[in-house]
């Protein structure tokens, strides 16, 4: 093995990340330090070889808060040597630095390197330790709204392939090797859902569901070039970055303490921007808690404040409830025979896929309303991106058809009814603890201990983390999660008494279990 | 078998659609046209599995010229009964109709599907052959500057995982199934390749080309809001879409025959604008021409002009040559130690990727301004996209250790050998055909029979057609080519007569064929 290939990169401050390392590891997994110790007593190849796989699992870095933090601008200013953690330190963002140290580096084969077979074992081993470091890591995991249970067995054929949709999914390209029949199958699929006919709906599957906000909020403007944006706070950061780089006027809406939209705030805020058209950002689930703005409350709202539907535009960001709701019978109805504008959701999420995709849909009239008025398609390429992968679709297609409708809904709901047993074993535990009705994430006290956040990949955003009860998280995994988190709770606090924090102000004092409030 | 998961979708116009299918088949294909027929004699079940078959392959819509040509804006608004077909009909672009009667159709399973095992050996089926038409795609194919030669196997244990490197790439987020320590090797080795320090670059692997068009231009916008975006007529249409998203004044530059920018015509519009500062897009190799724009004439030129370093930005658009020029000895070299801001590359396209990829290099201290002045950052991420797909970086440090720079050196320089071997060929043909220094796109005149064109999946635009000269091109597969194409020639013109066509108005005077250039 070549010693060069697995050098650890020196830097200036090699030596605390070195020991930071160590000391995050002898804390939470006490087996591993061993390990560690007696790989770096045979040198420096085993060393690094740890590090490799300890990237890949959990050990670097402190938690990162949900995406609706904003940073510390200060903190990007960082110079080479930081201070010197104290007990708790602050969580450093120094964009550019942190997972050098550990990053898999890429090195030249040595000449003779196809003779020994050195090259491929290095990196069968490499891929082997990764994929054990995956698997451990997506058994412990609740915090992001992924369905990691699925098996695309049968697609491990198709990655010989470079599978690309570039352009437009309804104009066949001349490069041959795509996958347009199955991403049109998939988009019928959902315009069906959401009640459009085939001859009025355009629509293609993303890359992620900020790529659907992207473009949904791009259709919004460019049918209402002079809109004003409105989002409630609680909307996903990618709606604000759309504004930023379209260049929109944008106006954020308060929220309730469910994280809905606060329809009042909206009223008055409409109400002072009478003379220009409204484009709005509608969370069919937000990111933290999950809570569905009321559609038609909002239609109302515009109605009401004097906004004819032709001097508004709806998208509705649905990542990962907009797959969700239309299966619980209870559930206001995204549906386009209101006056919606787009649709997106997640593939990634409810769905479960190998990599991150999307799927969007709007009315036809827009986009050629968009390519008509606005010379807007340099080419007939009314998508984002250029290229797209033509993977995604097929893993999509073969879900939908595999678990259909009722597949889908039998799973909607298991994932209700454990969210539920969750947030009532939290509560019973005398743990603050929500859930929104219609929702699967389960927002709850924020545990104290970084190493506990980490193991469970559980989100948080100040005093609050939350689960997301997806189709691969059993009763079974949430009962280890709270035995374990009772269990360590109160080794958090001081002489092991545990002061149970208020946070009613993120909750509501209905679900606050601090002392004032239970 | 259901006969309704399998029935074709009836439209308006189906009929004619029918038809038309049918007869394109028999056109070019003799051989599946008994196919067809013998299963339309059994039933709609077997003629609705051959569709899917076709629409995986070539048989659907006319060839689609390169993006660059605009579409007809009047075809969008073309009704349900377009006109009858002419003898050589224009390619209609209707969207959202084209696909909708090929497309694989979901649908929902039988109660019994479990049982029977129906369901599973109908995916299998529809599998199976997608997989060969596949197969067969990758076999015939020359126009899109895809290296389909790879093998992945030994990465196909990951696809079981749901890899998200949601975020920047250097920060980690709680979320443990990613591959960022894979992600960050290969953007070392990239930084490495364009004279960038560790600590002085920022980057991610993007979903594709366009998306690190769009990064780099978005952060040119952000380092000079008010700066106009220069870009040659010849740039990639994602260039001109970011201009219309982000807003910004864009400025087009003549090209020269090479396809590369006039950087007279460049000089003349900077000085009509030197009181804006200037965000200049530069090709290195174009899409149609592969024509490289000369970096260091583009710097000179915004030098005499006035403009110091400080009131331009550049962004590379090395697409398919920003992989291949490094490995060019006498090509100019792409480095940061000239004033550039970003370059991005695909990472499909040279290098070879089941699904669409690319990687994004700029300076930090640039992403440092994004956030600090401009408050860009609604989180730590800037990126695009908010979830990326964390298998791209690991198919991409597969192959950058497996090959290194040694690897790469050799395939290029076989690349742009055989690419001269095609355009000797041609020439010797007496077809007219360019091929730029430093390139493997041979352009030639265009086939006049789209189904040649679509077999061999050669992307046109105008007069002129191109082939990209990839490391999976070889020599035999040019050869059966240009036998093909000498062949089928003559037939494409009336009584047999060849009348090779002027296209010097596309490659110059010099490489064309036709009566009174040769």
């Amino acid at each position: 093995m070549d010693s060069l290939s697995l050098s650890l990169k020196i830097y200036k401050n090699l030596r605390r990340h070195h020991f930071r390392l160590l000391f995050s590891l002898s804390t939470s997994h006490s087996k591993k330090k061993q390990k560690i110790f007696s790989f770096e007593m045979v040198g420096s190849v085993g060393f690094v070889t740890v590090a490799g796989v300890v990237a890949g699992g959990e050990s670097n870095g402190k938690p990162e808060p949900l995406p609706e933090e904003l940073i510390n601008p200060e903190s990007l200013l960082a110079e080479e040597d930081l201070p010197i953690e104290e007990e708790k330190p602050k969580r450093e963002i120094v964009l550019g630095r942190n997972v050098h140290t550990t990053c898999l580096e890429v090195t030249e084969p040595d000449a003779d390197d196809e003779v020994t077979g050195e090259r491929e074992a290095y990196m069968a081993g490499v891929l082997a330790r990764y994929r054990k470091s995956l698997a451990e890591r997506t058994k412990h995991h609740l915090g992001y709204p992924y369905n990691l249970d699925f098996d695309y067995g049968a697609l491990a054929q198709l990655q010989h392939f470079s599978i690309n949709n570039l352009g437009d999914p309804f104009i066949e390209s001349n490069y041959g090797v795509h996958s347009r029949q199955f991403e049109v199958g998939v988009l019928d699929w959902f315009a069906r859902l959401w009640e459009l006919e085939k001859n009025e709906y355009w629509g293609y599957i993303t890359n992620c569901g900020t790529e659907g906000n992207l473009h949904g909020i791009l259709v919004g403007r460019e049918v209402f070039p002079d809109g004003i944006l409105y989002a409630s706070r609680e909307s996903h950061y990618s709606v604000f970055k759309a504004a930023r780089m379209y260049r929109m006027e944008c106006i954020k809406v308060d929220t309730l303490m469910s994280g809905e939209i606060d329809c009042s705030d909206f009223r008055n805020k409409l109400l002072q921007n009478k003379e220009k058209p409204a484009i709005i950002n509608v969370n069919i689930g937000t990111t933290v808690k999950g809570a569905v703005d009321d559609l038609d409350l909002v239609i109302k709202t515009l109605e009401e404040t004097g906004f004819k539907h032709d001097r508004f535009y709806i998208h509705c960001d649905g990542a990962l409830f907009g797959l969700m709701m239309p299966f619980v019978k209870r559930a206001p109805k995204v549906t386009f025979k209101k006056p919606i504008g787009s649709v997106s959701v997640s593939g990634h999420k409810f769905v479960g896929c190998p990599m991150p995709c999307g799927v969007q849909i709007t009315r036809l009239e827009h986009i050629n309303a968009l390519s008509r008025n606005v010379e807007y398609l340099a080419s007939r390429d009314a998508t984002i991106m250029g290229s797209r992968n033509g993977h995604a679709p097929i893993f999509l297609w073969y879900t939908l058809n595999r678990k259909g409708y009722r597949g889908f809904q039998k799973e909607v709901q298991k994932c209700l009814r454990n969210a539920h047993y969750l947030k009532d074993r939290l509560q019973a535990a005398g743990i603050g603890a929500m859930l929104n009705e219609l929702s699967s994430t389960v927002v709850f006290e924020r545990p104290k201990d970084d190493d506990f956040v980490r193991r469970w990949q559980l989100a948080c955003e100040g005093n609050i983390a939350h689960a997301i009860v997806m189709p691969n998280i059993t009763i079974g995994k949430l009962d280890d999660f709270v035995d374990e988190l009772i269990l360590k709770r109160s080794s958090w606090f001081q002489d092991g008494k545990i002061r149970t924090p208020c946070i009613s102000a993120d909750i509501g004092v209905d679900n606050c279990a601090c002392k004032l409030h239970k």
